[in-house]
């Protein structure tokens, strides 16, 4: 395997991105990711109970339809919390999207990230539908990975490659978030684009896979998002041997999942803030899902993160985290370990001694410039 | 029922604070509270699953003993994940003031606040009792109210008075606490007295709704401390008719739930960094625990609360943060409306259109100031 830092859009898969008005500052706002093939489609969302427009057309799409062949998704307005108004937006971007490509609506999913409560600005975005589609290209990936973007200071991008009987599969990833970051999942928007030949159930099993390995441990915030989605699309163009959950799928999984723990940590990165990356692994627990709450309650913790933040090895706020989480760890037991505050990335080994399982779970400082970013956001 | 925002002790009750070498600044941080009189005492610890020495020791105390006369709490140590001499420390200071003032060590309750794992530096407490117990006076809560502060900027006092067939009766609180404030309890000291002639299991009833009604409405930054305690001492010298659980025990519970409640908005009101006091509503619940939980969602989004201090009434925040609870609101059901947020006191109000029931929360805006203080505190 492969894993390139970088977005190589896989054969039969073509991108664009432009301004469009919907942002005020005039950068980039919307993108499109087209398959000359019908692919076929796996989409995992946010478990918010109020989630935005685009993700309840999307289920639509994905209950009837069996194949996909374009992604049009905005920043800058999340179509959230505008009512009914706002699901025919997102269905009509993706009725005028079809005439354009000469698809079915149906064979379109939509993405929108950015302020909740705003209705969206649908005559720009259907004015810009000729010119998106006529610029579409390998190369457009790049103007697309920027269009996706809101509050993040760099694009979050990743290409694996790996053979299945001499045929090299692509895997191309790229992702927006910086903020509002919490498991199930992170924040963000994200979109992988696969030649892959695989069944659907395969597709569907190794993102779930992928997914929960990756995404669905990230917290920046601790705040969950209305938005978050991750659409994987596979076309087949690459011709290799059938991928099913019987056959060549470990490899299949692996690659998704390196992809996206690598864009995962891109936004871990890249948080609002951020002046440190944290790796906070909980050892010797009962389950993996204590560990793992333990892990998040010390990811989650202010008090942690400005302490980190400002470069203080301060124990007790790691032991009271751990304490809040309700797992009945005996203080004789607990042992933390804590790297050196003053690099940029810190790592804090806690074990509990109850079991054995473990957990991994990725985080940032929480810092004046945080506040700042989001005092002022609107 | 009078309110008035400073400590009055009841009769029979005495106070003293000092400053015995535990904080590096020098100001005071011991405090002793004494009763003339056995006293019933009731007590609410945190649910914290690591906590502190004195409230292992004080459980010990409460499960044997029926009478108690005395409280020593000392602030900047909080003797946590401090193993077994933790707990040596905090009963041989039990046992050293008993001594003292003659009483039994089981009479005796201990608390702490302040850094976590770090030894308690017993040798100082016991070098200072005898000039604690020489000093204990009526107006010794001015001192003690002080000794019990860490990172407050203020003290936090009430007294409230009522009567009981002529009988006046008097119920003092002092509280610290402005940071590491979460439900379950908030995080702080909170030490109650009352010269109420009452039940033990009315005792307890009352301190049991007036903590839910005050102490767990309150978030600070949604973490969980390992001392949160809210000690009550009744003595019964206002020689009022027995108050139990079936006669003038409303009176009681209502004056006991006005003085929690009033200690538990100064705790908000005194957070760390906050420029603002925050209260928040949610109405047409199906269930009080929705309701509160929907709030505490809003109350410790982090997005919301630099969206308050930036004065930016971002309604989207508060719409993710209902979704996030996992609470099944529909879309079309939800109205929020925030009051201005230029002032310092800002409300919201959020109705969910599933039921009748509501809950109040109260929390702080998140600042860079906070951030500050914590990045620094150890």
């Amino acid at each position: 395997m492969k894993i390139y830092k970088k977005a190589f859009l896989p054969p039969g898969f073509l991108a664009n991105g432009l301004s469009c008005g919907i942002k005020r500052s005039g950068k980039m706002d919307l993108a499109l990711f087209y398959s000359c093939f019908p692919a076929k489609a796996s989409c995992m969302f946010t478990s918010n109970t109020l989630p935005a427009a685009p993700i309840l057309v999307n289920k639509l799409h994905l209950g009837s339809g069996k194949e996909f062949r374009a992604i049009i998704a905005n920043s800058g307005n999340a179509n959230c919390f505008t009512g009914k108004k706002g699901i025919q937006d997102a269905k009509a971007t993706a009725k005028d999207l079809s005439r354009a490509l000469q698809i079915k609506p149906g064979e379109v999913l939509v993405a929108s990230t950015g302020i909740i409560g705003r209705q969206l600005k649908l005559k720009n975005i259907i004015a810009a539908v000729p010119k998106l589609v006529e610029g579409l290209s390998g190369q457009g990936i790049n103007k697309a990975k920027l269009a996706i973007l809101t509050t993040d200071n760099l694009a979050k991008e990743v290409t694996v490659r790996f053979k299945i009987n001499q045929k090299t599969v692509t895997m191309c990833g790229i992702a927006k978030g910086a903020g509002m970051i919490a498991p199930d999942l992170a924040t963000m928007l994200a979109f992988v684009f696969t030649d892959a030949n695989i069944t659907q159930k395969a597709l569907d099993k190794a993102l779930n896979l992928a997914v929960n390995a990756s995404f669905n441990c990230v917290t920046v915030d601790g705040c969950m998002s209305t938005n978050d989605s991750v659409m994987l699309l596979a076309n087949q163009a690459a011709g290799n041997t059938l991928i099913d959950t019987a056959s060549h799928f470990n490899l299949f999984a692996a690659a998704l999942k390196t992809l996206c723990l690598e864009l995962a940590k891109m936004l871990v990165r890249d948080a609002e803030g951020a002046t440190k990356f944290i790796r906070i692994e909980v050892d010797k627990a009962k389950t993996t899902i204590e560990a793992r709450r333990i892990a998040l309650n010390i990811a989650n913790s202010n008090l942690f993160k400005t302490a980190v933040f400002g470069a203080n090895p301060n124990f007790g706020r790691i032991v009271a985290a751990v304490g809040a989480s309700g797992v009945a760890v005996k203080e004789k037991d607990l042992k933390v370990h804590l790297s050196p505050l003053s690099g940029k990335d810190v790592s804090v080994n806690v074990s509990v001694g109850r079991g054995r399982c473990s957990a991994v779970v990725y985080t940032s400082d929480l810092t004046p410039e945080y506040v700042k970013i989001n005092a002022e956001y609107s």
